[in-house]
């Protein structure tokens, strides 16, 4: 796979009126291998605690000097969930001196929200 | 994990003016691991194929019989990501005489929808 700037390519546009919801029509063999490499990052509570902490600062940087101390791990661990996340296309990393920082790239997730979308649901017909 | 007829716990309701977003506040842990455990189930193109083929029938129901012929994979191989999905409460079984019927439970799905939605999103602020 080929990053550029640790980014992997985003999987189509997530537009409005491109509904890619697995729900409308049967996922083909290439984009459920992609959708699947996404879903398994998130597949693991501390990459999802760690995407959490970094989204929450909206377009922020997160040092990951900051996202340690909230986890009983190791660096090297903490450091290793994130390359996960950087792989899958859902977070940027850029070191400045000591540190790493790290963005959400949010069309990842954007994303997933559509594929998992029901047409149905937003339009108030949710069992 | 107690299951009742096969149907894991919904994860909380996912009313419109109840955003779980990760990016509104950072996940807890007992919430990472749900959750994980649900991404973890769609982190395999083969049951992302099989759960979309089973959505695209609405509140429909599949037989096992019209799943496999889609597959270069051999039936039990199919039942057990069957299973996996099942488990994870994205989907409901029911053995009718020779064959199991599928049906999505839509509630988990959209549980995770709405974790990985964007408020600003929804409101054009796309990046």
């Amino acid at each position: 796979m080929s990053n550029q700037e640790g980014r992997a390519p985003v999987l189509g546009d997530a537009s409005a009126d491109d509904c890619s919801c697995l729900s409308i029509a049967p996922l083909g063999e290439d984009e459920s291998v992609e959708l699947a490499r996404l879903f398994k990052a998130l597949g693991d509570p501390v990459r999802l605690r760690l995407l959490s902490m970094i989204a929450t600062r909206g377009g922020g940087e997160v040092c990951v000097c900051e996202l340690t101390p909230a986890f009983d791990l190791s660096q090297p661990t903490i450091s290793h969930h994130l390359k996960l996340l950087r792989e899958a296309g859902l977070i940027a990393a850029e070191r400045r001196g000591t540190w790493v920082y790290y963005r959400v790239l949010p069309e990842a997730t954007d994303r997933l929200a559509a594929v998992l979308a029901r047409p149905e649901a937003s339009e108030g017909g949710r069992k």
